[in-house]
């Protein structure tokens, strides 16, 4: 027990530090919120180069790249089921629908330091909690024989204030989806893990493939977490970054069985539901296992490295 | 009356004519909610080439780029008082925070059709509504002799769903802000339209700058609008998307009086309220102006324009 209350601490201390770090350099600007930061151009310009590098890896063999907005349709969340998994992580939008009355009264709730947003209605999008959840809507239908190969990059919104700077409530994900029978997607998921493993030791990083380990939400989540790792759906592919022991996911390939196929009405051309798997490049993330590997500034990083993400 | 109505007709095909087109081409990708796209590798490589472009008009004068996420804490939204004037615009934050039973109660109602956010609690963050509110709580205090200039970029989110491709419920803006004394910031303003008349005119854009025009909302809202012309404290720079005789604001320049320095807490070295000024690039909006202007195939477009956005 003491020992395990001093890994937690070293931990906390190592993450703070490394906050700190990256802080003093200005590679992130803090915020009044935690895991919420500004992006230097350096920063940016280490997951321009990540997006190249993991982009020129899908070339040919996926569909064009497309890049989603911060929100998605609330219908598409919904049938996401995030909500039954993840709900403390999720971030819903209201706005004002009402007249010059019920703005009045906000007005007078704001300026008495009262409840100003119980004069907000729920609009139609939510935050993305995943950067393929968008992408699923769109594939309702029969599929072509074969399936289809997607490649999409968009910020996700995941409410978990830490100060861990691996922990980030906003964040990308650069994600390869495949859609289709089994066979095709539980390749897709072999075949990209081991290239995200390739590809990642190239610049450097000391990566290793684990089964997932989900945070699912209550009780019932215990059971879920469970059954996840049981069933080997989800593999991360993890890294130091604060600490050796707690390793960061940095990357997940992920076998999501009829989870979207269903819900989205997705069918294949034999018109079984389809199947669907990822692999996820967590931009940010990756970029902070650069900068903590190699130093806080990507000019002097070993040329190699450079090369590869023609920084 | 009559030329009226036909008039209004006439723009609202125009807009979902050329929505359809840029649909069609997969320049963009429609979602079920009005003004939400999933943009292309095509557009983005636009938006990127524009950036490069409006950043190296800054270079050496402001100091380094920063990218901001799409939301900013609560309190800083607050502060930049935007729901007084646009509260129908907003996005507010919701999350859950709640236990094993609330959650159950969550998917009950979630699965009866029930209105299931009543379990949700606001989060610590807004979405942005422009790109620069996220700047000023870092300059709470006081400024070096001439102020500070920053250049800074971020997503906004503005709740108007429209058929019209020019008004995104979410888009980009690249902003170049000042703080300083009112000399310094008006100075900031005019130099700065000129500079965006110039390089969005010599991207081949038929530009021009117009006292702007903010839908400020409801009753007071007519006042604060009517206040804005008369004191021409914001210009827009209009371009003919989907019609002439209506263009579409795809730039601006914003003289801020106090409106920030006041809440923020910002002073000049003076020990005066310092004012504030920015010019905001409106990056989806000069991108459709351009493939309207040039045609959907930035391939084709004219090579004085490819070599300037490096495309």
């Amino acid at each position: 027990m003491v020992q395990h209350t001093t890994l937690a601490t070293d931990r906390l201390a190592a993450q703070r530090e490394f906050r700190t770090e990256l802080i003093d350099s200005g590679v992130l600007v803090a915020t009044s919120v935690d895991g919420l930061y500004q992006r230097s151009a350096v920063f940016e310009s280490v997951v321009r180069g990540l997006e190249r590098r993991v982009s020129a890896e899908g070339a040919d063999r996926y569909e064009p790249l497309l890049f989603f907005p911060p929100v998605l349709p609330r219908d598409v969340f919904v049938r996401s089921d995030y909500l039954r998994s993840f709900p403390d992580l999720t971030g819903s939008v209201d706005t004002f629908v009402g007249d010059d009355r019920d703005h009045a009264e906000l007005l007078q709730a704001l300026d008495s330091g009262a409840d100003w947003t119980q004069y907000l209605t729920p609009a139609e999008v939510m935050l993305c909690s995943a950067a393929c959840h968008p992408l699923y809507p769109s594939l309702t239908g029969t599929l072509p024989v074969g399936g289809r190969r997607m490649e999409v990059q968009g910020f996700c919104f995941r409410h978990e204030p830490s100060i861990d700077p691996a922990r980030m409530q906003v964040f990308r994900q650069h994600e390869f989806v495949a859609v289709g029978d089994p066979e095709v997607c539980v390749a897709h998921r072999e075949e990209w893990l081991e290239r995200a493993l390739r590809i990642l030791g190239g610049l450097g990083l000391a990566v290793r493939k684990v089964v997932a380990n989900d945070p699912f939400f209550g009780r019932a989540g215990r059971m879920l977490a469970a059954n996840q790792r049981d069933t080997a759906l989800k593999y991360e592919i993890v890294c130091p970054i604060t600490s050796a022991e707690f390793p960061t996911a940095i990357a997940s390939g992920n076998y999501h069985i009829d989870h979207f196929g269903g819900p989205f009405s997705i069918r294949t051309a034999d018109g079984d539901t389809a199947h669907s798997a990822c692999i996820g490049f967590g931009m940010e993330r990756i970029t902070l296992a650069l900068l903590k590997t190699h130093g806080l500034d990507p000019q002097c990083w070993p040329s190699t490295v450079r090369t590869q993400l023609a920084l």
